[in-house]
């Protein structure tokens, strides 16, 4: 059993890393750390998760993370916090996979522009490889920090890659309209998150280019498909928990049937394990097609009336968006099956 | 007092007419029909509607719609039934304000095109009046038949309306992402309606230029600017009862600031007493900004990684959607003050 | 006009008080206090209230609360802080009518014990009129400081205050099991209250005999039916934002059946303009039925299984249960007609 | 591998066994029908299922439901159904599992007077075991035909069943005032299953000892402890899709502490694997605390105000209170470990 650990387990992110790993066959999460609920039991603050929430939280300080004790470890941190601790880890030979956006820039003056904030672990930035396996899987073996990417960018990549790698799409033609639930916001309290403020409402925030995934949806598309590319992105919240539907707008470079569109997209994904390509009969991809699962479900088609294509994907952002997504990174470095421990299937509802 | 009646008072729309209408200081509902309900209180149908929902539901062929009883008649039917009602009613002189399809298209080649069914009151069609204040005011003082706008038109033409009539907007760029809630698709039961398909979920349909709703915004576009114009239009159903979020895009065809922008929306709205416009320094308009009340909240910006216009608004798809806008064109039509009746604030939540 | 302020405007009663008497025809709002939001307009707060929400927020030592400039007060502050504001008030001759616990208890002992906290103004505690028109209606003409009853306290006691005052009721036998939309738990944001905590969830809490309003519930019966009262209660958060259901239990002294009870409740409710009493046949009260409404639903049967009786109220927490009941209480204190002002209908849904 | 078949696929129970018993280790579903979508997949029907619905729907008349194809049939079909299908299945010496109301009552005179339809198998009614793990676990190994309890008498019985087992309440004092998600309302579209209706809404209905639950609580009580058992039940709808938060109260015959409720409790359950039993220092059982998993989460403490016992409970309707109990039931008909393939956690949220 690969013994890991992951730090920060009682935000969202973290809590879903160690529930889907309490089904790995191959993986043991021996330690899990928070500062806010430490000498609790991961169940006191998650009562839902039952007997895989039996881990006791405890500090970072007090939980010794070095090969002795673990082989991974998963941080599941606030951006900003994962570029202090992870250097120390790896300085002790550890492989760490960052959650956070700290290391998914070679180029940190991105970073310090959309995060607004210095990056102290350059040298660790330039090193790091970004788990996106769809696009890059073979960098994932034997990596040894891995940044896995954000949660709207892993909807909007898998929607946009397929045309843009194909030569189809215009580059600078792309809008990303995205639809999120409220785990996106994370799990501190705010006005805008309670559920009298939420519930009933759809919220759009930092629209306008002003949100920090447009530059790793850009760069992530123009490294894997050798252009560069721009795009519109406007993320909004839905009453939902879990989940981001994402709708994408692209110009076709020439004229495309719904046919070959959808046809292409499912060439693109054929061999891809958490890809649900849905043909152009069938209905549209909806947010619970996805949720409770790795799989991004996806549909393309060409606009009737314009011309455009609209492809649409939903992920659960908390998992193909970020926890689930970090265990298929796991298993790539490891060398483990790629879907081990990750669910195919989500509730019926 | 006006006296009219509402025909399909037990659908979502037209019990919205019934209750806004109780609250109308010059006008009195003195005929409300429901086939389905005819016998009860519309107040049985909707408890919450309360003293407002006193009226006695009847079926149309036993209720006298003629000037001897009312001046007016507003029609709530599903597509396709109001054609057969209106003439009767029209050729006894009443005004008719309906709130289908029917007749908002005086080429009705285009209706029977995009609702696939024969129309059968064309002449009818052609003398109808699109009754779109903000649009075309001046139209309604006086007319006999006036087609209330779509819901989803309401909101995309209300967002993009300023641009294009300014000249500033691509008018073969625009796309229209929707967010609708579930009062939209109306009252009848379906396995898609129930609250345990729709909610913690996003579901796009008609998606990809098939939607009927893109030829009444390309007309209602076209015919107030002068210029032809083409739009991808993306209907999607969130978990929310009320409600038309809209996220429209626009190529700009010169370089703008959101500055310039939002004060182009606020002058070319300026006089509108139920647009609130929001300025470039203010949040970005949500949903429950407009629920409950007649008013459209737009803001509008460019993107500032691409260039593009991005402008979001928010109604209330059974009040400025639907309800509201037919009482405001019945204001007009009669001479009465726009805002009589109408509700200028929603619920705080 | 009657003037008026408001403090503690942007809290959730306080902003539905300001909301609701923009349509109160013979009061104005001439003041609306906001520590937090001074300086901004309270539409700036919830910009759904539109046009309701023009009136600048001021802090309270900023704003003159004279016999000058206002004639009556609210107060929605949190529990402790009216206490340590009204008494001021009231030495200038002004009539407040207090939302918080603070004045509902003659005996402060109660006060002290259930609340937790010190009274420290126990003169005025004595003098307080408890403001529940349909139990004390004649107490409140001319009343100077009017204590506005709890929200659960007003759901419960007019589900069983009918079977109490015929003496039908054993009133050491009664459990009242409450189901509370989330805005009763306040505008300040907490884990519990976020949406993802609290969608698709039952909260039980304060359980067992612990909640504040238990002592209130029985005294209110009491001084109302003329019997010593004990009582079991429940306060349950359900994924609603508005509203209260009330499910009340009562051993009967005697075999009754269901007729008689709905009529007995029926009799009790005949003149009262805020309760809709429904028959032996009618559908339970769902809580859509009050909400948005100052009208509470109620409906009462015998269990035909173990001839209980069990009677359903529902009440809009933020306008019978609070904002509602307060200008209700001001229309009796100062001679205007009950009714003035206050939504005998809310939404179709 | 045991081969089983689940008759009824495609509604919510049914879709829920083959969702479950995809994860089980030593279960195999070979065959799943449905009338209604025969020939398609079951991931057409619940797009969430994922690669656990790859099953092919086929109607029951063209499924071999014998001894040489499977070994046992779970029957979720609506009540009625089951009697005319079952009889024929055992006849060929099958095991059943049944998950309607059909085989719960050896006494078919109840069963006609409460679900008001004739029982036309009522030998086999009569050979039925009532298969309640916790109650009766020593009759399911080798049983034939298991009735699978009601959900609604699932979290009731597992409230109340350790007080009346010890004696200490008194059993004609019993109230279940029971909060079900929709779900519990079946897969078939009515209006008042809609979202529009459900959202922000809670419903109650066969409220005052009407609903066909009770007499299966009172029986299975009855039978477990030895005493008739007189109840008053509440069934009440709630905006969630899974989950039912039961809120049980009961006279105690000797005063008791919460400390000394909650102990019994405890130690009652203590063998149970799916029943955790919070002790009377922790916070109360939420609905999320058993949604996905097949845990039992129950709390009892005595009112400090009047001596009343209060229970909570909360369960997963379609997994402890329905298809999961039904796998807990096959599990102990072959022999197979209790736990098997059974969900010890939920989602964290």
């Amino acid at each position: 059993m690969l013994k890991v650990a992951v730090v920060g387990a009682s935000g969202y992110s973290g809590a879903e890393l160690v529930r889907l790993l309490a089904n790995h066959p191959e993986v043991k999460v021996v330690a899990a750390t928070s500062e806010t609920f430490a000498g609790k039991k991961l169940r006191e603050v998650y009562p839902g998760l039952g007997s895989a929430g039996d881990i006791l939280l405890t500090t970072l300080a007090q939980t010794e993370l070095t090969p002795r004790k673990v082989e991974a470890v998963f941080l599941a941190l606030p951006h900003g916090e994962a570029q202090t601790v992870a250097p120390g880890l790896l300085a002790t030979g550890l492989k760490v996979i960052d959650l956070s956006g700290d290391f998914r820039f070679a180029d940190t003056a991105i970073y310090e522009k959309w995060y607004q904030r210095k990056h102290t672990a350059k040298d660790w930035a330039g090193k790091a490889v970004y788990g996106f396996p769809e696009l890059f899987r073979s960098r994932l073996a034997g990596a040894q920090l891995v940044a896995n990417p954000g949660c709207y960018v892993t909807g909007a990549v898998l929607a946009l890659f397929p045309l843009l790698k194909a030569g189809w799409a215009a580059p600078d033609s792309l809008i990303v309209d995205a639809k999120s639930g409220w785990t996106g916001a994370g799990r501190k309290a705010q006005t805008e998150n309670m559920f009298t403020q939420a519930a009933e409402n759809v919220s759009p925030y930092k629209m306008a280019g002003i949100h920090q995934h447009i530059p790793e949806m850009e760069q992530a598309l123009a490294q894997a498909t050798g252009q560069a590319v721009r795009l519109t992105f406007s993320p909004q919240m839905v009453p939902a928990r879990r989940g981001i539907l994402t709708t994408a707008y692209a110009r076709l470079l020439q004229p495309r049937t719904s046919e070959t569109l959808a046809a292409l997209v499912q060439e693109t994904y054929r061999e891809e394990p958490f890809l649900t390509v849905l043909g152009s009969g069938a209905s549209w991809p909806e947010l619970v097609a996805a949720v409770g699962s790795n799989q991004c479900v996806v549909k393309a088609a060409v606009d009737a009336n314009t011309g455009l294509a609209v492809v649409v994907s939903a992920i659960d952002n908390l998992i193909k968006g970020a926890a689930g997504m970090a265990i298929q990174n796991l298993n790539l470095m490891f060398g483990l099956p790629e879907t081990s421990g990750l669910p195919g299937a989500g509730f019926a509802l």
